[in-house]
């Protein structure tokens, strides 16, 4: 198994809880009460409704000085204090897919300023990227995004995917859900 | 399954014929007579030798212009006098991709002319690039790449091959395996 693989698994069981799905674009996941993250490949029980599979991998646009920025500020997932999450799992248009390197680079950073959003939130909102379109099995979605973050930070949580929704490059995402979550009691 | 999925299965049967492996970095493959390509995941059968997986994706480096140029003159697979076929898996060092993406790209293009190579070298090898890194299964290589070419064109691939291998992209190349095909009989 690829040691960069990670599942999330919807059903009655897990560790966090869902409170909340949004569909900003396309339809919505099949609603659940509780989500279990799993390394690697998990088993699809039979009460599960959906498991969504995806890989960490390297870094698609971001470039040496931004990414020295990113590693000395960004923390690790599991932080004690940081019980809520959110799931984020897209999927962008063909027209995206079709476009050259310095085109999509240029959406994402000269014309979105993705990654420099995403930044500003540092350290509070923790985030791990999985990628999903280039799996054996065809996935619903292209990316799934994982944040984790403490109470307190919801409203930053609030304004960061206001900013990353109002740019350029999400014209390239034709599905998104939104699901949020707390770690279960 | 993903549409962009492909198999390479060595062993006793298939439409090509191995006429030679070489492994100028790293082990080989075990010896197997023939190369079966398979569109998605081919069944290992139980006297295949090994099975190759990749999915054709969007590109990590090319850049529009360069697009351009390659879409005007690119072949597809499949012609018919195109009865020689390479197959070349590789892995790059954990070092490579460490590498944020400008630093992948200056090495690609800038320091190797990994494109420009490539683009002298067509229409006359019409060329497939598949992804294993980020497939959910761990597997032994990064990327396959399937090339096709007429026997008239051997001279030029093994030059196409000569010029790669003496670039600073290849310094990354911690496993490649030659296999050299033709169509069989």
């Amino acid at each position: 198994m690829n040691p960069r693989l990670f599942s999330f698994v919807g059903g009655p069981r897990g560790a966090w809880s869902i409170v909340a799905q949004s569909a900003p674009s396309g339809d919505p996941l099949p609603a659940v009460e509780r989500l279990e993250v799993h390394a690697g490949l998990a088993p699809l029980a039979r009460d599960a409704a959906w498991r969504l599979c995806g890989v960490t991998s390297h870094d698609r646009y971001v470039e040496r000085a931004e990414k020295a920025r990113l590693v000395a500020v960004q923390q690790g997932l599991g932080r004690p204090e940081a019980t809520c999450a959110a799931l984020i799992p897209i999927r962008k248009t063909a027209t995206w897919w079709a476009l050259a390197q310095d085109e999509r680079r240029t959406i994402v950073e000269a014309q979105s300023q993705h990654i420099a959003i995403g930044l500003r939130y540092l350290p509070a909102i923790a985030r791990r990227l999985h990628h999903s379109r280039d799996l054996a099995e065809a996935e619903a979605f292209d990316f799934l995004t994982w944040f984790e973050f403490a109470p307190d930070e919801v409203p930053a949580f609030d304004r960061l995917l206001v900013e990353l929704r109002a740019t350029p490059e999400w014209r390239y995402v034709e599905r998104e859900v939104e699901l949020r979550l707390v770690r279960a009691g």
